[in-house]
């Protein structure tokens, strides 16, 4: 049964007066003194507005150019609409265009004497205060150019991936190309590569340590983490949306302890945090959009272009905006799949081309799926497969010779089934949407209140008297 | 009969000698004192490596993926992928994208003292004109990268077209939507909306009038224009490379009259020429490759992506290289196919949905394509007809009563078999690049010779002494 094409008529009114609002805001804003952060967010209002009305439109369309699979884990095993992130994607990528003049325009108009050379940049203290906490300056235009780029090489590329099916060892490349954008323009741009060194070690390596190209390297390595890691976590009806407005929303939590009231201004950390409320807001509104028709039971999937298109707006924020490590933290729970997944992942034991959750049409409920052992496992992946078992980390199923001939698949989902036993799709979705959420706040706890054990001082600014 | 999807021996061969060559001229620039120029070249030979070996790669991938269409105008109407356009922009989209410090970065060594504020730009006098001449300023990355952001959307929303099928009247926005970030940063960025009257208008409205707005809808109308005046010039083989070919070298001569020996540097028009040469000599690199495979008979198609692409290219150079006029010049048989398809366009004349020349598989010749009237046409229309098959801009096939019962589709392939008969399909194409190349060398000429007579000076800095 194919999704109804057309809006219910209370979904029409809503999204009618929710765009109504939006741009109401957004003109007045625009004519006004307003705030890029309150059009920020009537940029969001459009993003959900559009992004809901497209997504429900466009399910025919995409089933009929033949971009469409079936959702295993129910009874009838429904054909949806799939890569349906890449619509998200194309009415988020012109909506940030669009907020480039909210972003940098009046800054304009303010540093320079009405045209001529507008590379004029007027000092600190020339600028109303309350202007600087709200708008950064105009040299960050190329910064802010090159994160579009860089989110739209990955959206064209994860496109093909949809499209072409390109192989696993390939696709986790795609974040890569994606992040040249981004370093080359910061290489061109900036090109500041010191870093702080924590107390404990400057004994050894002094205060700063510029490490050259080594830092381009981790950056390419967060952008290509950071999708790949959303990619990975995955497999079950709203999972990949629901934790990246998780951490998009922890994200915006913690650039707001860089603004008004929590933080004085004017502060060097400021511009950057509100470069990443610029890219995320507009983020959450698509992705909510995309959660109503995803979650369970999902009418739409979301693609792998969606999965890449998220995790690189994160590491757009995280590496322009300076914060890479706390971005890092908010990646736990994708971490730890992935470094649970690595025996896997290395063909130490049998990769199956999908280990989402086995449904069971009797139960309605989802349990831990297995990789089978055509041949039993050698003696030392054997032994190391026990103990896991006695950790609890792994479910085996033996024969008769004691030979182990399945043992479940390695990924954080199935992981849960084993403690939890069998649950239903959702209950699953929502334990994961809380386990992201807590580490989360757990981490962001630890980074503001402990950071200041490792680091003469928080970047908010507070020192640290010893 | 797929295509093959291995490159033969001798193909292989040359390519790997082309791309070592082109790689070693790279690292040679990069390292050195060496000219962007030279470096765009060789990234032009790696673009059409890459592009060749890739079209013939991913033919089969494409198939299976559902992008293919079939050759009507062979006997055996064989199937061929299509949306090649889409592998050539990506590749030249990573490598514009990878020569972004090749266009900037010694530039900023130069003007900065080694770190701190790069925004200080040295004056003409103090970098050396030798330099002055190849390399343009730091502070048109935004409008560089703002030119890859155009490009970027109209790929992605072409991708869209080809995979959707969207409506005639929605894709010719598509250009629309891709011109939003040139013309947004260019408001952001430079703002600078005055043009130069013409002398015998000057006694009316001054040397100078501010057009405001209007210079945005002006852009913005260049921009559509070029994507659909390619798009809409089509319909046989190799034609929609071929005549994007023309106008890019066509373009290129132009620029190189910027550049020394011709015009003495510094020069105010010299940056914005290099800009295109920039963008165009890898565009020349991958729609040679695609060519290759495109040419009669053809091996892929090129789908609209390419035709997009290609035009935004164009309109581009044309937009932020401040020769937006110049270029419409190159697009005379685009302008002419576009005024000659109104009747058709405006549904004053039925129009089916492929108007291309009909292919005739007894003579092997295409012959001008016919659009049937069920009922006669009105008799206005009939009168207005009548005229052009006098003025032979149409041929008319009437019943016994003397009623009009078909006419030719109003396109420039279908006027040219009027006028010269049937011909072979290579023949028509190679036609078709005769017209354009010709017609855009006398309007060059007729700009570079003729402009003094409307203008005070041309910009290459001759001065018209009255």
């Amino acid at each position: 049964m194919s999704p109804s094409a057309t809006l219910s008529r209370s979904e029409t009114w809503s999204l009618l007066v929710l765009l109504g609002a939006s741009f109401a805001i957004i003109v007045n804003t625009f004519e006004g003194e307003g705030e890029p952060v309150i059009a920020s967010l009537a940029f969001s209002g459009v993003a959900f507005a559009a992004t809901y009305g497209m997504i429900r439109w466009l399910g025919p369309v995409f089933i009929k150019a033949g971009l469409k699979g079936e959702d295993k884990a129910k009874p009838t095993e429904p054909e949806l609409p799939e890569t349906m992130g890449a619509v998200c994607a194309v009415v988020y990528l012109l909506l940030l265009i669009a907020f480039i003049p909210f972003a940098f325009y009046k800054d304009i108009v303010a540093a320079t004497s009405g045209g001529g050379n507008r590379d004029v940049v007027l000092q600190t203290e020339q600028i109303e205060t309350g202007r600087y906490l709200h708008r950064f300056p105009h040299n960050k235009l190329a910064s802010y150019l090159s994160g579009l780029l860089s989110l739209q090489v990955v959206v064209i590329l994860g496109i093909g991936d949809d499209l072409l099916d390109i192989r696993w060892r390939h696709k986790v490349l795609i974040p890569a190309f994606g992040a040249i954008p981004m370093l080359i323009v910061y290489f061109v741009d900036f090109g500041v590569t010191q870093v702080v060194v924590p107390v404990p070690l400057q004994r050894y390596l002094g205060p700063i340590v510029d490490l050259g190209w080594l830092y381009y390297i981790y950056m390419a390595a967060v952008a290509i983490f950071c999708p790949n890691g959303i990619n990975m976590l995955a497999g079950i009806n709203g999972i990949e949306v629901a934790q990246s407005v998780v951490i998009a929303c922890l994200l915006v939590a913690n650039d707001m302890l860089y603004l008004a009231p929590f933080t004085p201004y004017p502060h060097p950390a400021t511009d950057s945090h509100l470069f990443s409320i610029y890219f995320l807001l507009p983020f959450i509104g698509v992705s909510l959009a995309l959660l109503c028709h995803n979650w369970y039971p999902s009418k739409v999937f979301v693609g792998d272009t969606y999965c890449y298109f998220a995790g690189m707006v994160f590491a757009v924020v995280g590496i322009l905006g300076h914060f890479s490590k706390t971005l890092l933290l908010l990646f736990i729970p994708q971490m730890f799949n992935f470094l649970y997944s690595t025996p896997q992942l290395f063909h130490i034991i049998p990769c199956p081309r999908h280990r989402l959750p086995r449904f069971s049409a009797s139960t309605g409920m989802l349990d831990a799926s297995v990789t089978e052992w055509d041949i039993p496992p050698p003696p030392l992946v054997s032994r190391a497969l026990g103990i896991l078992q006695r950790l609890h980390l792994v479910r085996l199923t033996k024969n008769e010779e004691g030979e182990i001939i399945e043992s479940t698949n390695f990924t954080l989902l199935n992981l849960w089934l084993i403690w939890m036993g069998p649950m239903k799709e959702d209950k699953l979705a929502l334990r994961m949407v809380a386990l992201q959420t807590v580490c989360g706040l757990l981490a962001l706890f630890v980074r503001h209140r402990m950071a200041l054990l490792v680091f003469h001082e928080d970047n908010r600014g507070i020192r640290w008297h010893v």
